[in-house]
């Protein structure tokens, strides 16, 4: 790579900059804050970063930009834009103009257009603690005191008067559920101790002390204070939400969200890994980028509650796995390949310092929750924190669904869990016109069950789009995320469109269906019903997708109900961000999880994040978690027999005739829910199977 | 203060710069390494830091130099320089062409000249930590492991691998002093979690461990490895000491010294504390400042035997309470004022990274021993354990002499403490002549009581300077230092040159009494005896100097004995770097220290040094330093009655007649030892007293 420097602009949003000869696109858009999305981590496959190089002189800026001027495609490139060829064409567009803005790199001065498709917009997040009722139990209890000044004949140090003074105010002041101060165990943290002289001299030798359990000052102040917060972070692969805590009341103040920035070096946790693993730096980079989100976030947070993030004195962070890893700065190298083993499963107890948070005082403790294995996470030990399948008689089924499923099926006696990759059709990825759940993203569909007339809504609209808004318009969709895929194959198999094994009936005619390059497909939106100026269809791999997204979920709790001898769980709770957008209906219809009565199906929201609030503001979840973590048993998917027989039955949705009549059936013939049956009148699917 | 820059060149060493207007000329020499001494702080009244400013056309620089080209001296360096004026025209200088560097402000072009007594050199280090036998007992111990590898059956994560390996291990390996490890408790500090995955894969899941009391690993290494090193730290208020030790053997492996870079901004530590608490970030200026240089003596230590700085996974860090506090980043301002309140008096415990250093392991502890009082600190305790008065029957007297003094009386009964600034003329400040200990200083001298001719050593040379060395050149003197005043004064008052009031007797006459402008002087080495140009005197001055340096811990340990109703210690121990230089004699004679048979009164070298090393290598002393904390009892001098008077009364040279009948005699008319008399044989001074 030479010295050299060239210009590169972006267009519609007319942003500029200077990059190094070398540099991708998609960097230099980076850098200068264009968000182009990207879900495969910059692998030449999704094809989510397209953008299209303009031509010629521009005048205006002094500049000739040329697709010479970016380094030529690679042989993977090449083998993506060949696929598309036809179909760019068939558009109208220049197919030559096209390239990858990860592959591209630059060489010379570049105009390139940014296709609304590719535009990254930031998430919308939903996530929002549940009001549960719980014993309010923190960590941390503040002790105010009025010392008597020291003398010549009494010079006794700082630290030992305040101690002195300390162990005299704990019995008076102490609550029923406070500990007891340790009077030869009892320790200053450096942090208040640097605080210490100055905050007795500011108001006459009053001050308020933070003790965290029996026997750490963490926090000093001078004079009288109260406020006393703690934040729950819930690091999801897609969204970070931070709950700060009054950790009297146990309220949640407020909550803020943001994207998870390391969805900029990789879509999947998968991807993330292999960053972290083959890039220099790319463990610190990933740590760092994700410390610099929940920073940001403490200080909105504090800011919307009115305190300072430096009164924030704790924080309980959950995740998955590797979320758990990239925020400790731990090798995720062993977690991405067999036997999938993490650096440690504990829980862990740490001060913020350690790891770079720079917001919070630096005084605090950050806590993790213990993980169960390489896949089941602290997120999943606090989905268990919140919704406490533990304390029941009935076996429970958990179901979290993101980039990555994990499940724990059990009771009071028994616990299981088990996890599965389900792969990127559920995020939009590795379906055709599939984004993220972001504005104008289609999450719900119907469809007429004699007309196949589709109907949808999309994200940030509350209308369908066969009514006018109160604004008289109708919405209009950008493309189709996971929610809706869902919907609109369990549409498409509820009204006979396809068949049980997921092909396109060919005997069907209908204005709705059309033939394509390749093959028979579904018009979802008429390209007057979108933004992009294309129809988005519902294409025969569209439909592939999600049985590939499926199955492995279906699988997973097949072999949990099997370790239980149970044919069907009592209760199935779905959670996590995505978990809770499913219809259940709809889920349940294309095979998704195991048959149960419909009004025994629950969203319960960010159960994740639900649980990060529970250990933060009651210690004694943290010891129940420590708990559980002895009890639960785990299976791992693939090392079971059967495995890939039973995942090709899962393939199908239910209801079928079955093709493998000498393996153990894991979709038999379902009687309809009552409640299924009142909904879809006669359009319950009974059509016949086929192997894919 | 403008933008404009000029350019300033300091000669002789031909070092130029440019610097903004308003800039110091002794802050321009700083920043390009030109060291120009100071011992006030810059308060311009030790004039170490004079320049002399060249005048006139420097053609070959293009440029023009003059006095005008620096701000007029302000009032207080008029008045040094009115004082000096009549010596300088003696000398055949020219007095308006003298500045001090610290006061005089560049603006305008200018070159000046460093006089070789202004140029700081680096300190002649002696430190070095006695053998001595102890018990090896460290915090730490390793423990090599050889694990299964993990199966998708077996997943088990690393740490709870690790932590089942070493619970297995531990009782075939622990030796007799390990303690057992505490498989409840048992713990992973961050730092090795982050190297775990690694380490474990990188020799076929072979590790060596390094544990940290019953419940923390602190290191994970790969394959076998036996290293186990500490570091203990002796910060002195002029120097730095680093002692490299291995924590099987207990060895010192190497040892390492720097000047203490705090000296950059105040000699003693009433002017640092000053810096500490008036100047812009002043605190954590210089705790940087001993952090880096710590640091770098580390590796310097680490290079040299043959280890890695960061093998190093323990430290003891031991220094007065101004040292203990600057290094850990504490507030000085309460230290500094009465009644003298240190932020904390027990030991502490921290991590390296906490503190900032970051040579050593980052899972390393510091421990600082605990401190008794404001100016009893940490080194005190290291005395206290490297000696051990607390296990005598007898009454010793530890003496630990630098810029402050520390003092402790007692035995295995009661131990009473207490400490006294010295004054500046032991480290050469306040003395006309008086410089460091650097090469080329007067440290000791002799003079002949019949003829009153002088000889003197000078460091760095090992030949009197009545004898031609083996190179056949005398030694050649620069200035005097502590040391050497000491001796000086002593021996003018055992020749009878200066009477028991410290006045010079003006009956006696001799080529070596000469009459200068403020009165008699005598004169320690001719013009040609040394490298400056110029004689160098004992004046009236620096005898005054040295009664005021000496009184107050002649009354300290009186205030001691008196505590215990002793007339004379059973024994004196000179601590200290520079107590450890004074010869005990000379001390006695006038009277820094009570009256004492001269064969109990030892130098007991780098005691504090050796109580760090004590500390390090046996944890059991750490204990010790908590339980001497309870028991060491202290005493507040300016709190105690009749404190001046005592202090008029020990300005005098002992063996006077009392001036003051009605007051309580702290220096009586002493027996002389035998051992003095066997040197000094008719010579013993008998001459009557005058009132100072």
């Amino acid at each position: 790579m030479s010295d050299r420097k060239h210009r590169v602009i972006f267009q519609p949003m007319g942003a500029r900059t200077e990059v190094a000869e070398g540099a991708s696109l998609r960097s230099a858009a980076r850098s200068i804050g264009v968000a182009i999305d990207s879900i495969c981590g910059e692998r030449a496959t999704c094809g989510k970063c397209k953008v299209i190089v303009q031509r010629g002189d521009f005048t205006h800026d002094n500049l000739v930009s040329d697709i010479n001027h970016l380094s030529p495609p690679d042989a993977g490139e090449r083998a993506y834009w060949q696929r598309r060829r036809k179909g760019l064409q068939a558009q109208g567009e220049d197919p030559d103009a096209f390239r990858l803005s990860c592959q591209a790199r630059v060489c010379g001065d570049v105009v390139v257009r940014v296709p609304e498709s590719s535009q990254a917009v930031q998430q919308v997040v939903r996530k929002a603690v549940r009001a549960r009722p719980v014993d309010v139990r923190p960590t941390l209890r503040k002790l105010y005191l009025e010392l008597e000044e020291p003398t010549l004949e009494q010079p006794l140090g700082d630290w030992e008067r305040v101690k002195a003074a300390l162990l005299q105010a704990d019995p008076i002041t102490r609550g029923p559920h406070q500990l007891p101060l340790d009077g030869e165990k009892l320790t200053i943290d450096l942090a208040p101790l640097r605080e210490l002289s100055r905050a007795l001299r500011l108001k006459e030798w009053r001050i308020t002390v933070t003790v965290r359990g029996s026997h750490e000052v963490v926090r000093v102040e001078s004079g009288y204070s109260e406020t006393l917060v703690g934040l729950a972070v819930d690091i999801g692969t897609t969204t970070i939400a931070a709950h700060l805590c009054d950790l009297h009341s146990g309220a949640v103040l407020t909550t803020e969200a943001a994207m998870n920035p390391q969805v900029g070096y990789g879509e999947d946790i998968m991807s993330r890994m292999s960053y972290a693993a083959e890039e220099d730096d790319g463990l610190h980079t990933m740590q760092t980028a994700v410390l610099k989100t929940i920073d940001r976030l403490s200080r909105r947070a504090a800011r919307q509650a009115g305190v300072k993030a430096t009164d924030v004195m704790e924080m309980v962070v959950v995740g998955n796995t590797t979320m758990h890893h990239l925020f400790l700065g731990l090798d995720t190298l062993a977690l991405g390949q067999a036997p999938y083993v993490p650096t440690l499963h504990s829980g862990l107890e740490l001060r913020v310092r350690d790891l770079g948070l720079v917001s919070v005082n630096p005084g605090a403790y950050v806590h993790l929750l213990p993980i169960t294995a390489s896949f089941v996470g602290g997120d999943s030990m606090a989905v268990l924190l919140a919704e406490g399948p533990q304390r029941q008689d009935e076996h429970w089924l958990i179901v979290d669904v993101g980039t990555n499923a994990e499940l724990v099926l059990g009771n009071r006696r028994r616990l299981v869990c088990t996890s599965t990759p389900t792969g990127p059709a559920f995020e939009g990825a590795h379906v055709e016109y599939g984004i993220r759940a972001t504005d104008g993203a289609i999450e719900r569909v119907e469809i007429d069950a004699q007309t196949l007339a589709p109907r949808f809504k999309v994200v940030g609209s509350d209308v369908w789009s066969d009514d006018a808004g109160s604004s008289g318009e109708h919405p209009l969709a950008r493309g189709i995320c996971g929610s809706g895929i869902i919907d609109a194959v369990a549409e498409l198999y509820r009204v006979g469109v396809v068949d049980a094994g997921g092909q396109f009936r060919t005997e069907l005619e209908s204005s709705y269906l059309r033939e394509g390059e390749y093959g028979r497909y579904y018009v979802l939106a008429e390209t007057h019903q979108t933004t992009i100026g294309r129809e988005i269809p519902i294409t025969q791999e569209d439909v592939r997708q999600i049985q590939l997204a499926k199955a492995p979920l279906y699988v997973a709790a097949h072999y949990l109900l099997h370790e239980f001898g149970l044919e069907r769980p009592d209760r199935i709770l779905l959670a996590g961000g995505f978990g809770s957008h499913i219809d259940p209906l709809r889920a349940m219809l294309i095979g998704m999880i195991p048959d149960c009565p419909l009004d025994r199906v629950h969203a319960v929201g960010n159960a994740a994040g639900d649980g990060a609030w529970l250990a933060l503001v009651n210690r004694d979840c943290r010891q129940e978690a420590r708990d559980l973590l002895r009890r639960l048993e785990r299976i791992e998917l693939p090392a079971l027999p059967g495995f890939q027989d039973q995942f090709m039955l899962a393939l199908h949705f239910p209801h079928m005739v079955d093709p493998y009549p000498n393996l153990a059936k894991i979709a038999p013939a379902r009687e309809i829910d009552p409640m299924v049956a009142r909904l879809y009148g006669d359009n319950v699917p009974t059509i016949g199977s086929k192997t894919v």
